[in-house]
């Protein structure tokens, strides 16, 4: 068994999201709590304004949930840079003990689980969940020097500069944590660092069958299904690989980086990067659940676990992909 | 509150250890499971190798424990390398649900508390945590290329070519997890890379700090208090921070860090790396508990979250260590 059940349902009691201007043209713009003005938010170098949109995220969730720093027990967070300095620093920033993760863009998933078990088993009262990225430090940590101005392949996906956090209480009013489907890391053998996509696919399809299989649960049971970032080609992608599997995703189904960005905004397959599901978590799907215009999500952040070492060495980009069962409060 | 208890008490049912040819001669290898003739283990590239210890590992606490890799319900494993390549690849080879963890070489009681958390609270099985380091490729990731020989500082600590895996459950014998203490990020403002025990040492007196005042313990509870890897001057930092808070670490502490090397074998501040808590742990301490020789144990695995990008950017290196008590089985 890959799923685990929270009884007591841990309460999403408050997200908060910040993203980058072109992040707030794209389709989820309307539903973020602020979004920059520019990427380098006021800092000196791109990481220093990373960090400091994952601190606004932090500031912005405790004061929506009504908290202080000292009411949280555990910061769960991760992020894209080597040795996850955006979510290490923020936890020194807030002086909350801390519990750093590495999941890639599956982070939110992950941390979102994690803190679920701490809440659920009553170890804890309030954690807080974060993670996010930034479009010119991803890029020039795992491609391309930002000033090469490298011509972008069909496949590619544009990392989304934005982050989000997420205050779990078992106390309070909110949406409910009621299921998470770890999943395991899965390789097709894809070697190309501009299609994240194909590489991030097969694990969301892996981690999806086993959900459904596990709960006895089919598509048709989520008002939302969303997986994020595949992007176009990976969504489709994940759909081929249910299908042959028996398993049809109907109009329910989205992948959040496929419909990130606009059209118009040109981002060849869509939008990745952990701040995608955070962003579209916290903004436009608790917003959702809270109104009641969902009832149960789905929710399946994909992440890919490149390493600018291993391809190096020839490997291939291995993926992984939690699930998490998201439903609107009483 | 940062500490949490396991009321079922998990149990370690299986510990494994596998280390390098200068950590073989150190103070502990005689109770590693198994000694590598070379660091580079047949492989073509170190960081192939440190993978290959981690699989060496997780093969080795399964056999210990009787378990095969199906029963397994989730790897909890992280490491030092970028993206923790080495942990994610050992669960794509073991096709395990999987969770990524950073903590820099407090990872071993990172996924000690989170794993005991998610048996404890009877959501899983059987988890296995996992962590390791290798020498050259944390040398040539953080510090600079092998090939150049650099001179080491008095305050150096050596990266320790070792790693360990402990399968945890709720049934079978063995040693049992009983607390946790999520520690804080602490940052005294050290800048030198050359000098990880002073940047750790005060995340390592906070933590400890809090969990004697948490739980109404002292020291003298336990026979056994083991940090790591501060080394010898991040050892003696924290006997200091510790004595202004009225708290004395008597002939029950020592530092895994310290002594995990010979005198002769000429380290300066002795070892540090993931894979000293991770070996000293599933080696030592196991087998001194599984014994009955110690019966309560405070591990406080203690990591710095160095990273060059950040201190390329100017920043201090924050510490952060969690404390994990376990007790010997009935």
């Amino acid at each position: 068994m890959q799923t685990i059940e929270f009884k007591r349902r841990p309460k999403i009691i408050a997200g908060y999201t910040i993203a980058g201007p072109k992040e707030g043209q794209g389709n989820f713009g309307k539903y973020f709590d602020y979004v920059m003005h520019d990427d380098i938010f006021g800092e000196k170098t791109y990481e220093m304004a990373e960090r400091k949109m994952f601190e606004q995220a932090v500031t912005g969730a405790l004061q929506k949930a009504g908290l202080k720093s000292a009411d949280i027990n555990l910061l769960l967070a991760g992020d894209l840079l080597n040795q996850i300095i955006s979510s290490s620093y923020t936890a020194r920033a807030f002086n909350m003990p801390y519990l750093g993760m590495f999941g890639a863009c599956s982070t939110m998933a992950e941390s979102l689980a994690a803190g679920a078990t701490l809440i659920d088993g009553g170890y804890f009262e309030n954690v807080v969940c974060l993670t996010g990225s930034h479009f010119s430090t991803a890029e020039r940590q795992f491609r391309f020097p930002l000033e090469l101005g490298n011509q972008r392949v069909p496949t590619s996906q544009w990392t989304a500069t934005a982050a989000g956090a997420a205050v779990l209480s078992l106390h309070g009013k909110g949406a409910s944590v009621c299921m998470a489907t770890y999943g395991r890391v899965i390789d097709y053998g894809v070697t190309d660092v501009n299609n994240m996509g194909a590489a991030m696919a097969p694990s969301a399809a892996d981690t999806l069958i086993n959900h459904f299989e596990e709960t006895g649960r089919k598509p048709s049971y989520y008002d939302l299904i969303v997986t994020g970032d595949l992007g176009k080609l990976g969504s489709d992608i994940l759909i081929d690989l249910l299908e042959e599997k028996g398993i049809k995703l109907g109009a329910n189904y989205c992948d959040c980086g496929h419909c990130y960005y606009s059209r118009r905004q040109d981002t060849m397959c869509g939008a990745s990067g952990c701040g995608v599901s955070a962003s579209v978590l916290n903004g436009y799907i608790l917003n959702k659940l809270n109104k009641g215009e969902y009832r149960k999500v789905l929710f399946v952040p994909t992440g890919a676990l490149m390493s600018t070492t291993a391809s190096g060495q020839g490997e291939s980009i291995p993926g992984v992909s939690h699930a998490i069962v998201i439903e609107a409060g009483e």
